[in-house]
């Protein structure tokens, strides 16, 4: 039993970093903010306006300038917040009007490909490519077959993501290599062409696109993605014999272009000085709308702001809801962020991004640079009881591609994590719409962000 | 530091329910469980084989024989399981040909709601009933109101489920009175009719069934429930003035019939009486194919048969799939079953259940009498480490409708709980179709089931 009078105890109790009363008001504020978010939200219907009104935004396109100037105006509806745009520019890629890719068999069938061109792929020449199509598993697959196997052929990058890991971010991350340097290591090795296998759990129609990345200038061919019920039916085939491959493109970079993050302040009352970040990314590729990705961590960190000032609540440090541009395709929009807080020496604390889907929420993901890590996940442990009865849970792990940019100015990177389990199903598809957005799990997606927001603000980070 | 010869160390150490080794050993197991189920797994096929070829399979009903055919035959196919059946009757209860339902407002507006006629209603009267509606929030509130109030009129249930729980079966559990009794309370002062609120936080057209119960043979009147959209609609209706509504049912009960629940045994190698039970529910509404109710439990609890026998592992206790017969209507099935085993002294140490949907795990729910749930639960918890990379937690509450017949047996019960957020937008409804499932997310809870099932039988129950 414990001797409340002990020494020990009391000095448990001086060492305990959230006394019993603040934890009562915090969890009276959490349960404030998760009803404000599941009785009151307007973030679905803002994410219906976004997916419906501004769909396929690329960053530097006239739709995203659409988008830009939507989300100002909902963040400037908001009381008390500033909105502005910080100006940047995105090298926008074109995919053209038309693209398509057949294979044909010894035996003269022909058979359409379910495709898509990836981001930064060059297009092929006017009358397209038509070469005999190698399978390989692997970047390292291609080296080691050489330039005798590999010139003159179309090279198709078939290593599927692994359904064993449990978080799909891992077995995406095992695999996305192919579609990110496959089209270049093809190239270098003289192949005219490259169709990778879609980044997809799901076996389906539907083609995935993404960045790919060249080295140089010199050596660039045209690159897909075929849609996995695709690519296993194209290796059923190789099996079988020869098979000769048709691809056309007419996709390219169209230069730099004008495209701005949009950014939604509240001043800090106490430590105006002390930023916190909270925000997504408000390009989507140009494939389906971009409800998931991230459609659904734009609407969900406005939603922030707009909870946080419902309820009356006048944060100490300065919140930032910043949509950044050009996430997708070089993020041209976080890079100038990160290099403009450096110009004027702001210092952030933290910056929280949500960008892997608006699913159920199942907690936070907390990142910093190696010698600050393990102090801030300390620190921020004692917050964790407070999800519990949301069902959340904290990680050690990665933040979102935007807000790493920001690593190096020592904040305290988090990521929001939903559940991983659908999100390689709608990712850079024609599927990312809105019927796979289910409000209440995109409303309780902002009611935990605006948690951890508040809870930042509050006692700041140490 | 810990000095390992310390006498307390050693203490600590024989003290450890598990071993370091037979902890590795289970972390090993589970992830073999897993791997199956993630890249071999059959279950979803199943799936949209009994949904396609079984759907509205009310318990009582030829097409529910078709299901037991069906699944007998699945089970039968795994080596070393036994299949039989265990014969029990159901109640069955007959929608009719057709329902229908309108208001018409004062100025002569006739709308149409969608509706769906309740489990186990009465009919109307063939011509139908046309009378004023009244809102009501409560069960008490017809109470209060009195028969002055309610008599002649249909009683028009719309108090919301809770959007703020954020478990949906607790808000499910705050709302469903209306459903279970709100015909029954109504007939009893004199109204002639019930339209009941869809149990679903979805706002959409889909009208949700499920059961109601009347109290005596007497007072009986038709009940059906009305999508929220038209909830929402006719409450809008009455606040301007009067609303009258016309319902029409032919639905009835039509007595006994014969509907088997259906098993598969595989005995145990070292400790054949003890019993773990592994199940789900046959029988689904006639709304929809009953994918996520209760097809997903039916086919992930034949899996962790299959799993554990093509992973080679012998059961040492005896594992049973047991898929209840009328969970919907009655729980004839798990009524017959837990009668049977007390008849025939056996002693089940653990049942899990799988009815909450076949969505993305979140962990399970562990019940028991009074006097043990303290007892087990501690047991139990040395196992949680073993879930946590597969992002599974553990909870004390209920379990499933169908094995909490054996609470009496002193058995654990188990619920698997699959996230719940979407499960309340297709339960009982058009809406419960394939398209809601995920296939990865079907396999993961097949696994995490047959993971839970291992331990069971390795460790038993203490």
């Amino acid at each position: 039993m414990i001797n409340i009078f002990s020494r020990t105890f009391l000095i448990i109790i001086s060492l305990l970093p959230l006394t019993v009363s603040a934890q009562n008001e915090d969890s009276e504020m959490l349960r404030k903010i998760y009803d404000e978010a599941l009785t009151n939200s307007p973030c679905y219907q803002w994410l219906e306006k976004l997916c419906a009104d501004y769909p396929k935004r690329l960053a530097g396109s006239a739709i995203y300038l659409g988008a830009v100037d939507y989300t100002s105006g909902v963040l400037s509806g908001i009381k008390g917040v500033n909105s502005y745009l910080q100006d940047s520019k995105s090298n926008y890629w074109y995919r053209g009007n038309t693209e398509e890719a057949w294979v044909t068999t010894n035996d003269g069938l022909k058979t359409k490909l379910n495709i898509t061109t990836l981001g930064n792929s060059v297009s092929t020449p006017e009358e397209g490519v038509t070469a005999e199509i190698i399978e390989v598993q692997s970047l390292e697959e291609v080296e080691k077959l050489g330039r005798d196997k590999i010139a003159g052929k179309i090279v198709f990058y078939n290593r599927p993501m692994d359904p064993k890991q449990i978080l799909t971010f891992r077995a995406y991350g095992g695999a996305v290599d192919q579609r990110v340097y496959g089209p270049a290591k093809a190239a270098e090795y003289g192949a005219v062409g490259a169709i990778v296998r879609s980044m997809s759990l799901a076996q389906h129609d539907y083609a995935h696109t993404g960045v790919t990345v060249y080295k140089d200038t010199i050596n660039r061919v045209a690159g897909m993605a075929v849609s996995t019920n695709d690519a296993n039916k194209l290796s059923k085939l190789l099996k079988k014999g020869k098979v000769t491959g048709f691809m056309r493109t007419e996709s390219r970079m169209m230069g730099e272009r004008y495209a701005p993050s949009v950014i939604g302040e509240i001043k800090g009352s106490k430590y105006p000085d002390e930023i916190i970040v909270v925000g997504g990314h408000l390009d989507a590729w140009d494939l389906g709308v971009g409800a998931h990705d991230d459609g659904a961590g734009v609407v969900q960190s406005i939603e922030v702001l707009r909870i946080l000032n419902n309820l009356g609540y006048k944060p100490q440090r300065t919140i930032r809801c910043v949509l950044f541009a050009n996430e997708e395709n070089g993020s041209a929009g976080a890079k100038t962020y990160a290099a403009e807080a450096l110009k004027k020496k702001e210092h952030h604390i933290a910056a929280m991004e949500s960008d892997a889907g608006g699913f159920s929420p199942r907690g936070f993901s907390f990142d910093a640079e190696n010698d600050l890590i393990d102090g801030y996940y300390n620190y921020v442990n004692d917050w964790k009881p407070l999800f519990e009865e949301y069902g959340l849970t904290f990680y050690r792990g990665g933040s979102g591609a935007d807000v790493s940019h920001l690593k190096s100015h020592n904040s305290l990177l988090i990521g929001f994590l939903p559940d991983s389990q659908r999100y390689f199903d709608v990712h850079h598809s024609d599927n990312d719409t809105m019927e796979h957005i289910n409000k209440r799990e995109l409303e309780l997606g902002a009611a935990a962000m605006t948690s951890m927001i508040y809870l930042l603000d509050k006692y700041g980070v140490k």
